[in-house]
C-alpha cells in the first residue's frame, strides 16, 4: 500500500479552516507532493495552494485526490460524490482518512473498478498482520509518547524526521494515524487494528533496517488515558524504541474526553513509558520533551520549557516555536 | 447476545482429547447445561457425557449445539457440515469458538436464516462498543491477571465464581475469550475487538451493578507478553478492578511463543498490574496468587505455594488442587 503522489487536496465544502486540518497537515509536511487544492462552492477553507480543477491537476501529473476534509460524523458528503467519481474517471486514485469508507459508496467502488483506480481508506487497515514476535531487529527507532491524546505526537515525529534528514541522517517517519498516513503515503492506523495485532502491526510498520537508520514512529494515545492505553502499550512493545520523546500540553486541565482524570506528571509518565518499553528494548532511553505551548504566552512558554528541561535533565522544546534540534543532538 | 442452553456438545471427529478441550471446559463448569455429546465416526475424544443424536437432544430440550472441538487451523471441517446443517433444521442454534466463522459457511448461513436459528461465532464480536469513558460505576470487580498467556486465568476466575456463589455471594463470571463465552453463555472476545475499543468493550461487559455484586473477570494475555500486552492493559483499565488475582505457571522457562523472553517475577508483575489498575481504580488491591502446579510433584507444589504466599503476603493456591477459598476469604 503506497499512496501515489503528487496529490490534489480535496477540501470539499469545508465550513471552516479547522475542518480541513488533515489537508493542512499534508500541505505543511509534504509541500512538494501537493500540486493544488480543489474547493467546491461554499468552501470556507484555504490552504494557500493553487486552486485547480480535476482536469488541470491531471494535466499537471496528479496521481491521487486526497480527501483532506472532515465533516461532523466523518461521513462522505453527497455533495462531494460527483467530484470524486469524476476524479476516478480521470484515472486518479482516491485517499481518505474519514471513518466512512470510500469503498462503501457504490458509485466510487464501481468507478474504481472500471477505471483501474485504487481507493485508500487509510483509517481502515486492509492488510493482515502477524502476531508480534518480539524479536530484536536491526535499525534504530524513536517513538513519540504522550501524557494525553492530541498533544502533538505526530507533529513532533514529523519535526524530528525533518531535522534528522536535514542533517543527513537516515530517518523515516512511520505513520500510525490517518493524517500521518496521508503525509507519509503509507502506514497503519493502529487504533483500528484488531487488538491481538497491535504490536504485530507495529513490528510490520517498523521492519529491520540499516543499523544507522531511524524509524521515527508516531505515537498514539497515552498509557494514562483510560480509553486508549492498550493501543499505546502495543505500539510501545511493537516499535521496540531505542529512544522516547515525551509530548505534553501544559494547559490541559484533564485528560481529553475524561473530565475526572487529571494529567499525569511528566516524571510518572516518562517512567511508565520507559518501564513498558524496556520489555522489548532494555536499552531504551528518553531523549527529550516536546511541549505544545501554543496556548501559553511566549514568556510563560520559555520559562516552562527551561524549568521542565532542568527538572528532567532533558531538552524540552516546543517543536513549532523552537524546532527539535536539541533533541536530535542527543541521538 | 445470550447463547441459550441446554447445550449438546459437538465433538466432531476430534483426533484426541486435547482437541476437545473447549467442550471439556463447558462440561466441567456448566454440567447442568450439558445434556450430552455428539460424536462423529472416528472421534477420539470423550467427555463422559451421554452420547446423543441430534433428534434425541432436541427431544430432551437442547437449544444450542456447541462446536467444542478445534481442528488445526481452527477451521470448520467438511465432515461436520452435514450434522451442523441438520442441527439448524431441527431448530437448534449453533455456537462456535473457532477462528473460521459458521456464518461464512453458505449452507449454515442459509440454514440459520430459513430455520430462524442463530449462529454464534463467539471469537468474532458482533456488537459495536463505545469508547471507554472511565467513569466509576457501582458494583465490585475482580480481575485475574497473569505472568504469561495460558497460565489459568479463566480457570481461576471460574473457580472464584463457584466458591463465591457457594458462599451466597453475588458473583458472575465475565468471559473475555471463546471458551469462557461458551461457558458463560455470553461475553466478549476482547482480543478480537478493534484496538480503540478494548477498554470500552470491557466496560460494556462489566456494567454498573449492586454494591455487593462481584464481576469476576477473565483476564487475557499479560502486561509482560510482547505480543498481547495491549489487550491486557485495556482489560485492566476497562474492568476497573477492586481486586486482582495473579495467575502463574512456575515451570515455564520463557513467555509463551517468545523463546527470548523470560517470565517476570511475581513481584514485578503484581506491581505493574496494580500500577496500571490504579489509573481507573486507585483503591485496587491484590488478593491472591493462583498457581497452576500441574507440572510439579505434589510435595514441590506445596512447598512452592507456601514459600510464595509467605514471600508476597498473600494466599497462594492451586485452584485445581486446593480450591480458592483462602482468596475468597480476603474479599
Amino acid at each position: 500500500m503506497e499512496i501515489r503522489h503528487p496529490y490534489l487536496l480535496f477540501l470539499g465544502d469545508a465550513p471552516d479552516q479547522l475542518s480541513a486540518k488533515t489537508a493542512q497537515g499534508v500541505a505543511q509536511w509534504r509541500p512538494d507532493w501537493c500540486l493544488g487544492q480543489l474547493r467546491l462552492p461554499g468552501c470556507q477553507a484555504d490552504l494557500g495552494l493553487k486552486d485547480m480543477t480535476l482536469d488541470e491537476a491531471v494535466a499537471a501529473g496528479a496521481r491521487t485526490l486526497v480527501v483532506g476534509v472532515a465533516n461532523r460524523g466523518g461521513v462522505i458528503a453527497e455533495s462531494w460524490i460527483g467530484a470524486l467519481e469524476r476524479a476516478l474517471a480521470l484515472g486518479l486514485d482516491l485517499a481518505s482518512g474519514l471513518h466512512s469508507k470510500l469503498a462503501d459508496v457504490p458509485g466510487l467502488a464501481a468507478g474504481a473498478t472500471s477505471n483501474g483506480a485504487r481507493l485508500f481508506d487509510v483509517r481502515h487497515p486492509s492488510e493482515r498482520f502477524p502476531v508480534a514476535n518480539g524479536a530484536k531487529r536491526p535499525g534504530k527507532r524513536l517513538l513519540t509518547v504522550g501524557t494525553d491524546c492530541a498533544v502533538g505526537k505526530m507533529f513532533a515525529a514529523l519535526a524530528l524526521e525533518k531535522e534528522m534528514q536535514a542533517r543527513g541522517m537516515k530517518a523515516d517517519f512511520r505513520a500510525t494515524g490517518q493524517t500521518g498516513i496521508l503525509i507519509a503515503g503509507n502506514g497503519v492506523s493502529v487504533d483500528a487494528v484488531v487488538a491481538d495485532f497491535i504490536s504485530g502491526a507495529t513490528e510490520w510498520l517498523t521492519p529491520a533496517n540499516d543499523d544507522d537508520h531511524w524509524d521515527v514512529v508516531e505515537g498514539q494515545g497515552s498509557l494514562f488515558h483510560a480509553s486508549f492505553a492498550g493501543v499505546s502499550m502495543g505500539l510501545i512493545h511493537g516499535s521496540q524504541p531505542d529512544a522516547l520523546v515525551l509530548c505534553h500540553e501544559p494547559t490541559r486541565s484533564h485528560m481529553r474526553g475524561l473530565p475526572d482524570y487529571p494529567l499525569p506528571s511528566l516524571e510518572a509518565c516518562l517512567e511508565a513509558n520507559l518501564a513498558a518499553a524496556r520489555l522489548t528494548n532494555p536499552a531504551v532511553v528518553s531523549v527529550g520533551i516536546a511541549v505544545n505551548t501554543s496556548r501559553m504566552a511566549p514568556g510563560d512558554a520559555a520559562a516552562y520549557l527551561a524549568e521542565t528541561g532542568a527538572r528532567l535533565g532533558l531538552p524540552a522544546v516546543d517543536p513549532v516555536r523552537d524546532g527539535v534540534a536539541p533533541i536530535v543532538d542527543r541521538l
